[in-house]
């Protein structure tokens, strides 16, 4: 008998119809012998209806705390539902709000850290046959303030919660089927995969696999749980997260990501004094402007260039910023693309094999593409590519790197696609 | 500078623009100088809405538990958005859950009973200059379970408040603008009273005045707080509800209320012997079945006929019930009927004044209304006659006892009338 997380997101129990799927889930779950304890998230659009609700009485943005208080009756309204559902289906189930759980954050609404977790009333209802229905992405301070841990918050308790009760696996319900190479709408291709390491998890879902949480995966890795990211609506098998230690080897690259959301800005005759970089990033990042990939080329008459990626969604922020300094800088000109994609191959292997990156390169050229930026990690190499050139530039790196579904088969052997 | 708990309904809040006018009505008393606690209600159609989700995700009636922790979320969301209506319009203001405002009840779910208020946070956001908006209608078990305090909970929670924190004044608004001598749909000349005693006011709202709950009325009552019910639509003054020692002397009336869901049971040729009544109401309550008027008729040859007065719901119930231990009781028959109301006057006048049930029966026999059951108590007197002759009859006894508005005015001049 073992003790599993299940955590269902917000589509899973969108309706009724969807709330009972999920519970007849849990409930062969547990008739297959296990401990349950659920973590589950709002139902569909329940969140969004609340922030609308809260923007009829509030202009601008409204406070945080009452935010948090609006917002976490979301999910107390899934658990008490879920749990209904359960025990209609005859087995024993008890639901807790995330401070009847234990779940004890900092104090900073809207996007608390959990500081500890204090989960007797748990192991006492686990203990009395129930399953455990928990509301995800909610906690209290010390002082019993209501919290909410922000986005991507629930996949973060069902992590928190399996590394507190030492689950033996915590299980990510959703509406795919797995981790896949890419994106299977980019790419037909695209193979689900078996499984992958935290790091490689990390990158991926940093890069816009927007399947797990960065935060949730950063805690798995520090608390080694071991994670399964599988469909709500199939049985199919999902994808591990695990330690890179326990996985099979020998495989590179283990997926490819990409970011529509990128603009480049250059900023051009830039004196070469010490310090300048400096003042231009400074003033960015007191914007809450994020600056990705940095790419300075050579000085010429001391004068040099240089250039950045940021969001879209920044870019005019970020021009401001840059004419808002001009007189402290003394650049020439600054300029901006906005129709831009970052590609990414992501796989632990690459630290071991030389050449990945002229592999990378080589192939883009092969196709016509041409790179902007590059930026390179211990687990990942991205480009900054024209937008218009992505699907291609995918598909030619997918199969490139061996990740085509049918190329697998004629490697490995059937007896491999187990 | 006076301390004042405001309780507004769930139509009093039922959209975003009801919530503004509410904020609005808080904000003004604020800025008149007073501390302001208030309780709030679910939105409108909101706990209709959680009960329909329940019902579709179990068959039958839902655990309890897991209803408290579904419908508490109601007056979170009321909570939360009435202080960021409030928090808009310029003044401090923090919401609390029963849990966190201290209410402490016993482990009954739908139905708890206070134990005990712990208003400390309430206390300590009071002395910040805050607005302090706390749900209605629920609060927490020693152990941290979430209960309802069932039907009429947001008043008690009010009036309990106001209690436990000696505020000066607990303010119920509602849709009506106060309590009428009767239900002004019947007697066009129904007249807003100024002021009634909690025990009369307990007579009125246990006889279908739905204006304000029992039980909150007797808390009230216990405590000797001070009550007014007024509109919060309107600027009107309200009715206060207090002790009848400080009320103003010489009214033997206070109004008449009416319940129209009333059935009558005969049981007829019931052999005389000890026990045969005891037998009948006993197996009744074991039905949960509330009778309200007993009247037993003569003995004749040693068989005695009786009937009792019980819900028109509950009819067909208790005629089973009755069927059901014929055997035991041996009676000859069973008869019911249906169309009937229960008409009474209140009045704590009514104890030191003879005559004024002669002058009930007296008044509906003048207009051809016969009764069919009597039942008296020290401030009230209740007939059971024909549901067809009751707007007639209640007009007729609202101007015999003096309650028309123009009579009023007759009597004690146009100075009286403020």
């Amino acid at each position: 008998m073992s003790l599993i997380v299940m955590k269902f997101g917000g589509s899973s129990v969108g309706d009724a119809e969807r709330m009972k799927r999920v519970a007849k889930r849990i409930v062969d779950r547990k008739r297959e012998g296990h401990r349950c304890v659920v973590v589950v998230s709002a139902m569909g659009d329940t969140t969004d209806d609340l922030i609308d609700l809260s923007k009829q009485l509030y202009d601008g943005a409204p406070p945080a705390r009452e935010m948090d208080m609006l917002l976490t009756t979301g999910e107390q309204v899934s658990v008490a539902l879920l749990s209904m559902a359960i025990q209609n289906m005859g087995e024993p189930a008890v639901s807790y709000t995330g401070w009847q759980s234990g779940m004890i954050t900092e104090d900073l609404h809207g996007k608390a850290r959990i500081t500890d977790i204090q989960p007797h009333r748990i192991h006492t209802a686990l203990e009395k046959d129930n399953v455990v229905i928990v509301a995800g992405f909610q906690g209290m301070t010390e002082d019993g303030e209501i919290t909410t841990l922000g986005r991507g918050g629930s996949d973060t308790t069902a992590v928190a919660l399996a590394a507190a009760i030492h689950a033996d696996l915590c299980e990510i319900y959703t509406d795919v089927d797995g981790i896949y190479t890419t994106d299977p709408r980019v790419v037909k291709n695209a193979r689900k995969l078996k499984e992958i390491s935290y790091d490689e998890m990390l990158e991926l879902a940093n890069l816009g696999a927007a399947v797990l949480h960065p935060r949730a995966v950063e805690y798995a890795k520090n608390y080694n749980v071991a994670l399964v990211v599988r469909s709500s609506f199939t049985q199919n098998e999902g994808t591990y997260v695990k330690e890179e230690a326990e996985m099979e080897q020998g495989i590179v690259v283990r997926g490819i990501a990409y970011d529509k959301n990128i603009a480049r800005i250059s900023i051009l005759g830039v004196p070469d004094k010490p310090g300048q970089l400096a003042k231009v990033f400074t003033s960015l990042a007191a914007e809450q402007i994020d600056v990705d990939i940095i790419v300075q080329s050579g000085v010429l008459n001391g004068l040099a260039d240089f250039s950045f990626s940021v969001s879209l969604s920044d870019r005019d922020k970020a021009l401001q910023t840059i004419e808002g300094i001009r007189g402290e800088v003394g650049f020439r000109e600054v300029t901006s693309e906005g129709d831009l994609v970052k590609i990414s191959i992501v796989g632990a292997g690459m630290v071991s094999t030389p050449g990945v990156a002229a592999k990378m390169f080589d192939e883009l050229s092969k196709i016509g593409v041409s790179i902007n930026m590059v930026s390179t990690s211990e687990i990942k190499i991205s480009c900054v590519i024209d937008g218009k050139q992505l699907a291609e530039a995918v598909q030619a790196l997918h199969t490139a790197y061996g990740l085509d579904a049918q190329e697998q088969v004629f490697v490995g052997g059937p007896q491999d696609r187990r």
